[in-house]
């Protein structure tokens, strides 16, 4: 044919996984939403493209650099970049028709026209839930959450992570005793510490015009270390008595307390008082988690209370707290660092059918007995030799074959080869079918 | 707060869900998924957005109208508007890396700006598998569709449907027999039949130069009707010797034979020589699924066998079968025809535990147990009047709750009350597991 071949790729940041990858991923995401459904979140999908005038309601910023936006007709419109602020939108659009603390979960793609670099993605899955309440939501449920990471991090097959916990209105209280005026510039220069070290802290915080007395002062606050219970104890022991610092240590010794109530053993929670969240609507508890085992991953599920979802589509207070899994970045990450070790496989199909002649009509009456007994099989209805076959199977990493000639037709009785093993075994249907679930 | 309210709205063709209906909608759409890998289909997830080059190779007609299409910097963007395009594109990319027959499935959004009207979105689910082979593939695939066809719409809950098949080569070959020219315009129109009837089929066939000779020997064509058998055996009473016709008849009967052998039973799939689909790339066997009880609705799964997928982006020559489901409009048709008749339910949870008092840590142990046994449950944190909480329940459709007072504490004896019959138990936590287990 006399056509114009164009060569097949796609845009750069934009992702797409082989088979053996995107079985992996996708056995990830049933285990985050197996266990957000679980902990009876509800699902929602709003549409991945918005009113521009509508998801970018508060505006400014990086954000809005980085949207994919653009007209269709008179419409402007533009691609989610995350999944919080359609939640706000639907949670608003939606308010008489929602029951209230009202916990949602959504899996889901974003947008961000980021600079391309490695490990950054322009399309990737978030997997987020939030828990919200109409005007007031109790202090337990920011002790459920990390429940929550802990179910989902320890069926995802980590042991190894802890969850950071901090409340901001204990470092905001603190900041406020201290006499510090641009509090929120304070809190993103702390924030920074694990990357920059205490020197450039102080050297940021000197420059925004904190005396080293203050500097000091934070330093030693930050260095209040060891067990949960004995942070605790620190920071009570510093007897201040800021309404916002009391309030806070208040909300975090309560949070600590239900945790352990909820189950999360102490090995895989920390108050961390170094950790604030870049974002600022968050108002209470910020949660960080580290795969300890990974540390260089960074925090792979975060989030934290808010006092207001919707302040941009309603004059309700929706006061929230949630968290958001960054899927695509994750899963990439543990691939680069090795973490999916077992022999993947290429295929979800456990058993191929091979059969030797012509005759298709018994492979596939024992195929339909396998689909019944919900053995996932196949059988290879193309011609060519026995090897070329066989390698089908190798090649996806179907475990086994059931060969298929005259003699097994006639007796019954079929030849089962384990690919793994490579061992041959004389079996009825019955008896394989026994064989592989048990397998 | 001063702020400027903007009003929460969604885009006209886009559609989402509130929790009861998307929980429905995520139940079919997890049973198609389920049905899908049973047959031995390998996940695949492209990105939405594509080089419009790569995307639009084909280009032309009314697809690029309807096509959201974007600058972002220097490139050229597009929304897919389909699984078949990136399929092809993924499979010519990717040639070297997959097995074959390669029989992927993939569930995913895309986007088509289509006229605003009823029934019709701008973005909505596909639901795909495709069989490629490489070179060549077996014409048993053609038959093993229709039973994945059958397997999934039972499981989805419908009894009555029919699996409308042809094949495009009995078409093709009987309008060369009549020396017609014209045949892709002539299968245009008679796909048409069931919309405008046989004298307006008749009307076009006479405008595009048709004979009222060769109309009419159309119209006994498509007057073959009968049992699966029947048609068959009338097509071969016609005695046609045009090679196309005895090609597409032989692949006509095989797929017959082995649907049945696929365990598929004859009450739900007929052969029609009357459909052809719109497409031009289908070459064989043609696909449409009626729902008997909901005829309005029309095909709710149409595909086909192609010669080539991906002629555009490679010389090698992919044969395939496919099919799609649009579950969105299927989804929306169904509600409209009130199908979902079962009181549905908002949420997923099965258990609300409603503490009497401040103390939640019996609560939250109760919740523990619960999830541990697979029941979802969720405790009810906030204040308020018990008549409240209960109404938490009742509005989202939780089956039972179970209330925690000082004596429940004291005994371990809960009260399990049963929102649906309204009735009350006392009994202990393992005893509340077995009977909301077995309910």
């Amino acid at each position: 044919m006399d056509r114009q071949i164009v060569k097949p790729s796609t845009l750069p940041g934009f992702l797409e996984w082989l088979p053996a990858d995107q079985i992996a991923f996708n056995k990830m995401m049933d285990t985050i939403r197996k266990n957000y459904e679980r902990y009876g979140f509800i699902p929602v999908d709003t549409p991945v493209i918005e009113k521009s005038e509508v998801l970018l309601a508060k505006g400014g910023g990086d954000t809005e650099k980085q949207i994919y936006r653009f007209t269709k007709g008179d419409t402007d419109l533009s691609l989610r970049f995350d999944l919080t602020v359609p939640l706000a939108r639907f949670v608003s659009q939606h308010l008489g028709e929602l029951s209230f603390p009202f916990r949602r979960y959504q899996i889901g793609k974003v947008y961000r026209g980021e600079r391309n670099q490695k490990g950054r993605f322009r399309e990737f899955y978030q997997c987020d839930i939030d828990i919200i309440g109409n005007g007031k939501l109790n202090i337990i449920n920011d002790a459920e959450i990390p429940s929550i990471i802990y179910s989902t991090f320890t069926d995802l097959g980590f042991d190894s992570f802890t969850i950071h916990i901090n409340n901001r209105k204990v470092l905001n209280g603190f900041f406020d005793s201290l006499g510090i005026n641009n509090k929120m510039e304070t809190l993103r220069i702390v924030d920074k510490l694990d990357k920059i070290g205490m020197e450039a802290v102080k050297g940021e915080l000197k420059e925004i015009g904190l005396s080293d007395e203050a500097s000091t002062k934070i330093e030693e606050f930050i260095n209040i270390i060891g067990s949960n219970d004995e942070i605790i104890e620190g920071l009570k022991a510093l007897n201040i008595e800021n309404e916002e610092f009391v309030l806070g240590l208040e909300e975090l010794s309560q949070v600590v307390y239900y945790i352990r109530q909820f189950g999360v053993p102490d090995k895989n929670f920390a108050i961390d008082l170094k950790i604030a969240r870049g974002l600022d609507y968050y108002t209470g508890t910020v949660y960080e988690t580290i795969l300890n085992d990974y540390p260089g991953i960074g925090s792979v599920c975060s989030g934290g209370r808010y006092d207001n979802l919707a302040e941009y589509y309603t004059t309700q207070k929706l006061p929230g707290v949630g968290i958001s899994i960054g899927l695509s970045r994750l899963f990439f990450q543990l691939k680069e660092a090795g973490f999916f070790k077992e022999s993947t496989s290429s295929t979800l199909t456990k058993i191929l059918i091979v059969p030797m002649d012509e005759n298709m009509s018994y492979s596939i009456g024992v195929s339909n007995e396998l689909k019944k007994a919900d053995i996932i099989s196949e059988v290879y209805f193309e011609g060519g030799k026995f090897a070329k076959k066989l390698n089908y199977a190798n090649k996806l990493g179907i475990p086994y074959v059931i060969i298929i000639g005259e003699d097994e037709i006639n007796s019954g009785v079929l030849t089962l080869k384990d690919m793994v093993k490579g061992e041959q075994f004389k079996l009825t249907v019955v008896e394989i079918i026994n064989k592989v679930r048990n397998s």
